[in-house]
């Protein structure tokens, strides 16, 4: 589960041979898949689960959806260091973005939700986020808008089908339509070389011989490949002698050891899609850093003990430029009403 | 500007030979126009009003746009009795919906702005909305992403474009594209008879008889005839003898005489459109009132010293229902980013 898995020897062996090639390495990068639906996910599961993620009335205050922090307008982030969630509360952590989340293999920074609909479950209960106090709460405003109830029981087959369950399945049949295919990085690996700029292409390969493509490979660049169902984690920060450490105060979240209480489990992350990653600053976990060229100045010092120059960084951020993909039309649902009274309002 | 001016004297004896008649008197109940478009108003302005009316980068902690306390997948309001702002901050007021604000002839409840644009400058800079300390910093954050720069130059003209009028102007152009005809009520006044139920058909001539289009009349039953340009307030509440007043402490907020400091402006509210008024619950300026249904028995005991039967207010509901109007499909905006940096954290 943690890094240096055989795997992980074989692509440092791969990199290795690349950079003695100075040519892209299959492995390393790929095309983001064009579609990630599962066979269960209709058009009608979809639309529900749009219309949940969308939906500020299963947050206590009502003013909080899924939307609220990973909005789809922008990044699928919210653009803050850490979130807020209902009655002006703020966690910990950075809202991770819900665009190509559905490639990661494992949810949450510290992968304590082993899919999209397990995570989806995680805000609706947490004190700063949805700050509802348990999922009955929510299944019970659902069941009090009609037509919800109506469409649950169509979707999902007749009778007490709002359940907690049903709705995170829904979500997360939605999620998996949230891709951004077709970026420059995709038309230039299917072979348009005009697609990437010069200093996008020294970015590239520079990627891949400081040894960033170590943890960050395959299609989201976050070492997932298709196929994968095991979920990895990696060690951050490696090099605590950085200054960057203490500057961004880097391991006082202890990671997967705080969701597993396993010592092993310690300053073990998931990692982080790559893909339309100049949309979502800030970064880190604790989302501390504030610009994606000193976040890659952070990352060559904590996890390569690599020294960059500002060329370099500046040939690395023209490279994420290149994995801005195509975002897909989304049209507003319409959330169906509860007529005459608001179920965020306790009747008087 | 207060009740009982000639018109609306005219608009009484009207009722009354309506009431004799018990037939539809058209200047009370009309069709919604399907168009307030402004001859400026390019599909260019629109379509950047779409974009800041979603943006929520607009308030001071990133998390608040117009959109969420006026949601356009609802009733376009927040079904909070007062909204939530900014670090969890509530205000005083309930959101009035944004569909179909056009037809008000003046903005907020107290009526205070004189149309959209000027209306969209409030929220912005209220300490419990979007929590903006000047109309600067609004478009300090603006002018950060370029393809908003840009946006701007090319809607407004090349050059310095990126203005907080020039901001509200289009936010403006954009809102008067929010109506939503075609109602139940839209097809029985166009001659289809099915349109409507019988209980609906009660509920209208009630809604004459008993006197509540005396201010709710005309496309959005809310006093305004196409062609009005004069803001018209109404006493509310003027029964003072209602138990409701003080039941939902309906008389310490002086409405109009807030904005204006006039002794002679106390108690005078705008209007509220009554368009998908089943959408918007909680009701009344202050939200306090849960259920339409107790908003009906209100609005007749304090402005028509009436008490009506649970039939009566039964029939009433059932009206309302009627204008419940197409809501057009909006496509979510695509915001445009500044690349690498959050304009949302402050520079570290």
């Amino acid at each position: 589960m943690i890094v240096n898995t055989p795997t992980m020897l074989v692509r440092t062996l791969c990199s290795l041979i690349a950079m003695a090639a100075t040519t892209v390495v299959a492995a390393d990068f790929a095309a983001l898949p064009k579609t990630a639906t599962l066979e269960t996910d209709s058009p009608q599961i979809i639309a529900l689960g749009k219309k949940l993620f969308f939906d500020p009335r299963l947050s206590a205050t009502g003013t909080v959806s899924c939307n609220s922090c990973h909005n789809l307008m922008e990044g699928g982030d919210d653009g803050r260091a850490t979130s807020m969630g209902v009655d002006g509360l703020t966690g910990g952590r950075n809202s991770p973005t819900v665009w190509n989340a559905v490639f990661q293999s494992s949810q949450f920074w510290d992968g304590r939700a082993k899919d999209l609909a397990e995570q989806a479950k995680g805000p609706f209960v947490a004190d700063v986020e949805m700050g509802m106090g348990v999922h009955d709460q929510v299944v019970g405003r659902i069941q009090q808008i009609p037509d919800y109830v109506r469409e649950f029981d169509n979707v999902f087959g007749q009778g007490n089908a709002v359940t907690i369950d049903n709705a995170v399945t829904a979500i997360a049949a939605f999620e998996r339509t949230l891709i951004t295919p077709n970026a420059p990085l995709d038309h230039y690996l299917a072979g348009d070389k005009n697609a990437l700029t010069d200093a996008q292409v020294r970015g590239m390969d520079l990627f891949q011989s400081t040894g960033c493509t170590e943890c960050h490979f395959g299609p989201a660049l976050n070492g997932w490949d298709p196929g994968d169902d095991e979920a990895v984690f990696v060690e951050f920060p490696r090099n605590l002698d950085s200054s960057f450490v203490r500057k961004y105060d880097l391991d006082s979240d202890r990671g997967r050891a705080e969701a597993t209480q396993q010592e092993s489990d310690a300053h073990q992350f998931k990692t982080p899609v790559l893909r339309n990653i100049t949309l979502t600053a800030p970064y880190m976990h604790n989302g501390n850093v504030a610009s994606l060229a000193e976040a890659c100045r952070v990352m060559a010092s904590t996890q390569l003990d690599t020294d960059l120059s500002e060329d370099e960084i500046s040939d690395l951020v023209a490279f994420m430029e290149s994995l801005v993909g195509e975002f897909p039309p989304i049209t507003l649902p319409r959330l169906p009403s509860r007529s005459g009274t608001s179920v965020v309002v306790e009747f008087k």
